[in-house]
């Protein structure tokens, strides 16, 4: 794989340019815009096409690196994956996502909903060869300071052993795109050191792992428990899209919990009112630590195209970090660095069986 | 089902006694008999059985209330089940459950390893009929000050539609004893509102648990995501042990993870120490909201009689908190509770198909 040793030292090899899904989120283009022009600043080689409804993103139209995408509909965050895939054939997520498939652009990024996301990505641009499921990919934050890379985050459900061992090659991918460290390691999320370890799936996909860094496609660490997600004890944790959904959002609910018992603490009377002021530089550094918007951009894995996907109660700020992450990928050539860890674990990746019934984001239409 | 309908308002029927696993657990006799003495004074009818080796629990000799009974081994918190269960057969973890099964005590405590604990009390206490398979459920502080029962939490994984419903029945009878409220919501953990919802199993789960709450069985409230749990949406969640355990310990990762930036932002400076000492009272009392020591004791549900778990690390007052939960689940009946659930609900646990085999804690010896 010869691929750039650190994302700092690699020129790109051309401009990058994204497609903005504008009108996504539940903001739409009053942040999706205010992010767009921050992030044309911040990168004097980088070019966008806006997509959306152009009387929303005429302030762009005189814009030396952007151009605007016409987009006559949106994906609504609460419309069914089918009415996002088979009604709005002219939303500006499909549109951005077309721009991908075109070649126009090399990353699309979107704050739509996910299910229709995940499924417009997968009809459009299709899986790679040797994908079954493509993955969401999120980075979360860890006591290291750094961030681990948690796949798959939702899309699906009842994977396989097989299924295990491509989101390791996927994630792999990602990151050495994101960080330049070209031997990412990988935990598998299983639930201990007991007697009792783990179903069937987890078993073998172990073995399946333990095989993939023998021929060194992997950098595969071990098994892994939930709190490791948080103690970035690997680069990577691999699991069952339900699993790591659950332990997402578990995750979230404890954080929100312990954040909103600081608050009712420090504001219970005039003394700790008054603590609270002398312990607000400290605090506010705390909660910058803990900021999820430095997070925000999960990586939609498997497929013949970039797409990322922003939280949908992304502020400016948030938005900007996912625009961050989709051209830090695109100009780390993450599509080769998947495509060139598929090959070399092709053999690996050929399935014994046949794959399990491609589940709801296969939608046909 | 007669069950008293408060706690609070119950007259125990008669004197309880509990039998404590002296030597279980990280700390061994001098934490769980400092926990034992002060909880002896503080329930004046109650009594302990005292097990483990004489020589550690002489200083209870002379108690009025207190019994050695004497255990020549221990289970050692790494020992693997089948050294725990063939090996040492006179352990005091063994001993302890043998006085639930002999009737002389009510319930047993150890802090000792959960697969062995699980293992032992399947074996010698078995299954309640309609059960195929016991699980452990704690209870997980919520945002309302309160605490959600969460099942099952690492005994099963793989569980199906079925074993979801009996760890409805399970936690509800668990619920209404420690709580008096005698219809506690339950929740079916799920992936949330999105297009892709939750696997063949959760699906088929949901409307075992529809069907139990139309015949009044249970109080369901439907299907709850990963923070719901520290929400407090419902009195109980219920989940496969595996993705329960990663939830818990991924939520006591992010909780660590949180302190540990606390500490670190306090101790950055003089300035920022001189903010922690104005501030050390609203740490204290927002440290005590989250003190998982209150929250020790998880239930085993599903045998023919009362087990308790502790944390293996638990402190005097935490080991206290075990004992405690299990006297109040004994003094109010918890085991005809689940009895009298399971026979209501006996039409709906007939299962069409014949039980899953048995997993790893269902040894033959």
């Amino acid at each position: 794989m010869a691929t750039p040793s650190s994302p700092e030292s690699t020129a790109a090899p051309s401009a990058i340019t994204l497609a903005v899904d504008c009108m996504g989120g539940d903001h739409g283009p009053r942040v999706t815009l205010a992010a767009c022009r921050a992030f044309l600043e911040r990168h004097s080689e980088a070019s966008l096409l806006l997509v959306g409804a152009p009387a929303a993103l005429a302030g762009f139209a005189a814009h030396p690196r952007a151009r605007i995408v016409a987009a006559s509909e949106v994906v609504g965050m609460d419309d069914p994956v089918e009415v996002a895939l088979r009604k709005k054939k002219d939303s500006s997520m499909r549109i951005a996502i077309q721009q991908v498939k075109d070649g126009a652009a090399q990353a699309a990024i979107s704050a739509g909903n996910t299910g229709a996301l995940m499924a417009i990505a997968r009809y459009l641009l299709k899986t790679l060869d040797g994908i079954d499921r493509p993955a969401i990919a999120p980075q979360l934050p860890n006591a290291k300071g750094g961030a681990t890379t948690v796949l798959d985050l939702g899309a699906n459900v009842d994977c396989d052993a097989e299924d295990l061992l491509q989101f390791a090659v996927l994630g792999s991918a990602l990151v050495s795109a994101l960080t330049g460290n070209e031997a990412p390691s990988v935990g598998l999320l299983n639930i201990g050191e007991e007697a009792i370890k783990g179903s069937e799936t987890i078993k073998k996909a172990s073995q399946l792992l333990r095989t993939a860094a023998n021929s060194k496609d992997l950098n595969f660490y071990g098994n892994v428990e939930g709190n490791d997600i948080f103690k970035g004890t690997t680069d990577i944790v691999v699991c069952d899209g339900f699993v790591g959904n659950v332990a997402l959002k578990a995750s979230e609910g404890v954080a929100s919990m312990i954040g909103e018992f600081i608050r009712v603490e420090f504001s219970r009377s005039i003394f700790t009112k008054a603590a609270a002021i002398v312990a607000y530089p400290v605090l506010k550094a705390f909660k910058s630590r803990l900021d999820h918007r430095r997070y925000n951009g999960a990586a939609l894995l498997g497929l013949r195209g970039l797409v990322f996907k922003s939280h949908g109660s992304a502020d400016e700020v948030a938005f900007g970090h996912a625009l961050d992450r989709a051209y830090d990928a695109a100009r780390n050539n993450l599509l080769d660095r998947v495509r060139a860890r598929i090959a070399h674990a092709a053999p690996l990746l050929a399935r014994q069986e046949p794959a399990v019934p491609a589940d709801a984001t296969a939608l046909h239409v």
